[in-house]
């Protein structure tokens, strides 16, 4: 609990995430806004604009910058932004004459946007690496439990059976199609911040284009049909499919929360959390964890679109709210897919309690199934009645339905094949198929 | 203002959209719900589970069926549904036996859910009818003003000049890119919500594929890999793309909003409201709406990335939160749309204004102008120099700061040419026609 | 599913609120506005600055002016707001000379404000009639269940004995602190909107105060120091209140929903929705939707935040943003406590299930009070090592824990008055008492 | 830019504010636990429960207890809370037998609330004395500019006049309100967080009123009727009002950042940052961050509403919403605070600026004043399309409307009068008064 429990190191490993922390430091700011100027004097060069020898000399120290955060944090306060405080430690490290061709007709905001594209670039990466690897986990565990029947669950009640191997591939399908679109809304996100002070390279004149062509060489980088500066949708775009992530693992820790509880106990996250005083439970840490930021994230992203409203070429209010909010969006999303990794492997599936709670309704979950197998052969207002009032007798009785039913008709229905829950699985497996199949072909193409 | 001014007579046309609004009355969903029921019988008999003339019959049936919601009205409170209760009166049209083939082996979210992707196709249709019109007249905007000069502007201060050409391309180019997601995005919602009562359709037995394939074809959807009732980032993805339709245009009513301010008075929407005691003003009202729907549905969309969070088969939390947000949200994009068809072509452009404005900087707007000009002769650090004293010294004399650099430095720089904002619009019009190629692009495409 | 469900018919008493939704109506809107006409005029005769005929005469022509919602519509698309055109209609009725005296120096701010003001007198009083009914229900149930010893779960996992009157005084007291704090903020909203075109009344010259005066005397509302067209801080206040009103309610809503699932089943809320094919459901809809409220008042209470940042005397987008969320905040908080007045009273408490899920744990959930128990004889860290030695033999023998306790330690404990969850429920009744002492000494305040 | 701006030293005092900081570090939570922990021994000493050498050892080492954050991560992890690993560690410092007394009965929500509890007062003191500075700095302007006239503005359009001393009053208003309900708030916040387990305080038996009654008192903290673990509404009033704080402030910083536009430049935020390249702007970097401070709680806040819905005796999820999002708000409330300290009293008002742009209107700003003083000469209608005249010829001729008013009708008005805005600024004065008075009640009783 600092300011951010993400960078905090009591909490430590419950919230943090070293690896996706290492792009959100100040240092790894500062090297990516650098990597930018040395870029941006290598394109120059390229274009002819500034010397070659100059554009060399800025780039060999850019190669070596490595200025203390804190020394740039005063030019920061006064001019609202970290980057005229880095370009003119920049230029004193250069001295001299060329020292003007730092930074040269560029402004804050390319610096900053650009930087931030070029981590971006790295943290996509490490997601969707954590990403495939729970779409892997999970498409194991849809197979694996095929025939691990369980209650279905709606409005908070038992309906119909289901398969844990369904439910698995309900967690997984939306992370397959997320992770297909993630592909798409990061390479719209992957370009060049380049415009100048007001969005229009009017400070390169006639070199402008061969310059951002050039610069967005060197970076990797695609170039958009005009600069960014005030369109920010991608950004938004980009961050709703992180967001979604979070949500599609937050419903997956939401089942398991429930699944979890001491009373239910169908599926257990390896790992819960103790107590000292109270040895016998088992706190499904991990799968709150993946509730908390969802939930977080979920609000978390108003902000985003707020940030679309963004005044004339540069809103310092809405640019600013962005730095508020992005990178704990995306921590949210690395960190559910960090916690996810571990968990989905970990799962510990008790069957047997799940046929033992399938008993709870002493057989009325199978009242569909029952209604539809008399159906076929009396009249389905009939058969409707007579489950109904199986259903009565055996709460009665204190017995099951299905053993009320036969002495209500003697119709010929196989009651025993009836009475079993892994009879009544409908489509689960050819739905559990085709999920594997998307998952197949999405691993595959990408 | 009632208790969504959407609906409210008295707010009439500032809020209202009759057109969109018409897929949300209790009509069009029950009109909705029925083609789903009559869809549902066609299928089952083309899959054989029901007989052919029991199927003629519903479809029948339904085609005349117009019952008054409010009769549904008290089922729905005690089911949680609407959907009971219309079938219950759907059943009573029938009567008899064929009764029962009904809404056979469905669940109400099959029906909610599918009946909503019905209305959303239209609406999606008039939407992007709506956006490609405001796509076109922006394409006009940005072509006309391309010499339209005025003064960028970041941060609220003037920076440097830009167009008003290049500032229509920047309203037009996330609205290009929307549109061509706009379509995925739908493509990915017009599915089938089809899964019986907990997702597993077992209630059609070996029949269940081919319903759902028939079923699918004749309300022409598309299928998922398994039922969606409780995978909602389909809906989120498609939420989200209209809330960003409306961030977009809420950014160009920001601008706007501040063009129209009696001071700076660039730009003025038509239509402006007036005021009987103060008839000088002219409200930007149509612009102050971009930005309200803007930031209300940059809000709202948090419902939605919260109802992602479904817990097991059917939520009836996660679900209803859907309802009380998902209308609202594409309501006010179709509005905002609705908004900006009108306002874009009637929009007045004042650019002696816009050119009286940039003087208010007494030529300090072209600094960096006169300092790249300076540089490309003396050294830069001189040329800074010189430009900040000449700045000065015109804040002393009440001069222009280009009639004070001739004093100061015999470079030989033709200042009339420089001190001309239209000489420095840079990669404008370059801007412009890359902006206008995707934009022809989009509309050629779709 | 209108746009606003709380508005369907369809939807019906699922949503809807009839007393509620009169407050918000086109023609109670109209109604609360000719009131503050009539009351204005009554006003400026007083004070000397209209004649009392003419004041007269608008009083009796607002007694039965019941214009038509759509007639005043195009007037307000063109104004931004329906006062003028309501004015108009006014002034037409009155005809003659004396029309001017309509409306005289008052903005259409005044008028929408203080309506609002005059229709939220009234909603509160509902509001608050309807809490102190939850109130009392509530501390009944907490009085009723002192001794209804349930398991207390944290994490979702169960923890010590706590009891269900406990819970019930838990759920019980934010409502009390929320009843008393909503008379405060209510006091401060209840203010005379009354400012003039930009909040100086300079159009009232030298009789200002004394209208102002007059009039906040004619309506019963108090003044504040300053006109509040643009200081919006108690609107949020209030808002506030009734949010977090609908989240107390949630929280209670969300523990039903848990309490009623299918495999733990303690409580039930009653009138449960059924479905046709699934009779053993019993899906606790109230509460869901006392959930599904608190969710959507969460987010939706972030609009009138950022409504605060309401720019100069008055702001086009603030305000209508408050339009746009303020009303159904309100709705969600009286139709929660709607839901919550018939609830509670008809909550059906299983205390055989409570007793006989608090045995999951074979004995391990009183494993703290065998600990506490054991270690007043030995020491604590032997006692913590015997009872968790208990719980894995228990594990292993499918026995209860503190049938292996006697056979670990002769410590002269009371097992049999250990093993009894009535005897480890702390202070439970005292905490009630002490929460229905609170709630008394509210209800008999106010 | 590390996760949160607010904890980078890059960024600096743009976003940090250390004394804020300081009581979300680490090292401030850890301290604030130990606290805890050393006043529950000394309360379970007085009340009888361990015995006082015990304590007084516990309070001894508590007084030098610094461990290492990193140390105790490794039992956050696996526990999902600081505590366990904390007290593991304080036991071991203690070592013996009387390491059994350390965090004796407590549960680690009892210490993570209550340490939370005890920062926050101090923390609430630091915004109360920052508060204060700001309400007495708004005074001295409002004071000091009654006689500055300027533009009043309504949805973005000049008005009618008004004077900077009222607009500034209109930023203080809420301010003494707030400051006022902050007390409130502060108060029914600081109170104790002790329940056990699961809110029974079951664990020390018949001591547990008595242990309650002297660890408030050794903590100065008051009580509640009941555990509050699960009852969030204290936190989320606390958050409400620092939020609304924040909304305040962002109004005021909203209106500066119009004002300080080049083209108005009425009011102009010292220490406005620049740029090197263009050395004219004068960026009012303040008056944005309040704005977007203020547009970051707005959102922000939703997450502390959603975690009212807390699950049962302790929800993992809601609890750990409130860790991701309280910190921030508060912080952006104290930043806000610091930010307004330094910038009222060096905002840089520019009356003649202000006088100048009231002219663009030419007279027609003054429509209002000239239509009500002809109106007590001729009829109100005559009145109206006489001012609506001189309008539109001044318009035709480039002229001001009280030039052409008198062409126009022989009313005898003294149009030399009417035309001086200083004359129409009508209830100003007034309103200053009774907010300064208001003000100064405020800074008097607390």
């Amino acid at each position: 609990m600092t300011l951010s429990p993400f960078d905090s190191a009591l909490l430590g490993p419950l919230f943090a995430d070293a690896e996706i922390a290492a792009y959100f430091t100040d240092d790894a700011v500062i090297a990516s806004m650098v990597l930018f100027e040395a870029a941006l004097a290598s394109a120059q060069a390229r274009a002819g604009i500034i010397p070659p020898d100059a554009a060399k000399r800025i780039g060999d120290i850019c190669r070596d910058f490595v200025p203390d955060p804190a020394s740039l944090a005063a030019a920061t306060a006064s001019t609202g932004v970290p980057v005229p405080g880095l370009v003119k430690a920049l230029k004193a490290e250069m001295g001299g004459d060329d020292a003007r061709y730092v930074h040269f007709g560029a402004t804050s905001q390319d610096v900053v946007d650009t930087a931030l594209v070029l981590r971006m670039r790295d943290v996509v990466a490490v997601i969707r690496r954590r990403l495939r690897r729970v779409i892997k986990s999970l498409m194991g565990v849809a197979l694996d439990h095929r025939q691990t029947v369980m209650a279905g669950r709606t409005r908070s009640q038992q309906a119909v059976p289901t398969t844990f191997g369904l439910k698995a591939a309900g967690w997984l399908l939306p992370l397959v199609r997320l992770d297909h679109q993630l592909v798409a809304a990061s390479q719209q996100f992957l370009r060049l911040s380049f415009g100048g002070a007001s969005g229009t390279l009017a400070s390169l004149g006639g070199d402008a284009a061969s310059v951002e062509h050039y610069l967005a060489d060197e970076l990797g980088l695609g170039i958009t049909e005009m600069p960014w500066h005030s369109q920010r949708d991608v950004v938004v775009e980009l961050a709703s499919k992180l967001t979604m992530l979070t949500g599609a693992l937050g419903k997956m820790g939401q089942d398991l929360v429930l699944l979890a509880q001491s009373e239910i106990a169908e599926v257990t996250p390896a790992g819960g959390g103790g107590s000292s005083t109270m040895p016998h439970k088992s706190n499904p840490i991990s799968a709150e964890m993946l509730v908390t930021l969802a939930r977080f994230s979920a609000t978390q992203m108003s902000h985003l679109y707020h940030s679309q409203i963004h005044e004339h070429e540069r809103s310092g209010t809405a640019w600013l709210l962005e730095w508020l909010s992005l990178p704990e969006i995306v921590m949210a999303s690395g960190k559910a897919l960090a916690v996810a990794v571990e968990m989905v492997p970990s799962l510990r599936v008790n069957d047997g309690k799940m046929r033992e709670n399938m008993d709870v309704s002493h057989g009325a979950m199978l009242a569909e199934a029952a209604t539809f197998a008399l159906a076929s052969h009396i009249a389905r207002d009939d058969a409707d009645r007579i489950v109904k009032q199986a259903i009565a007798q055996s709460q009665q009785n204190h017995s099951n339905m299905f053993d009320e039913l036969p002495t209500l008709t003697d119709a010929a229905v196989d009651w025993e094949h009836v009475r079993n829950p892994a009879n009544y699985i409908g489509m689960s497996n050819h739905y559990i198929d085709r999920v594997i199949g998307a998952a197949q072909r999405d691993l595959s193409e990408s």
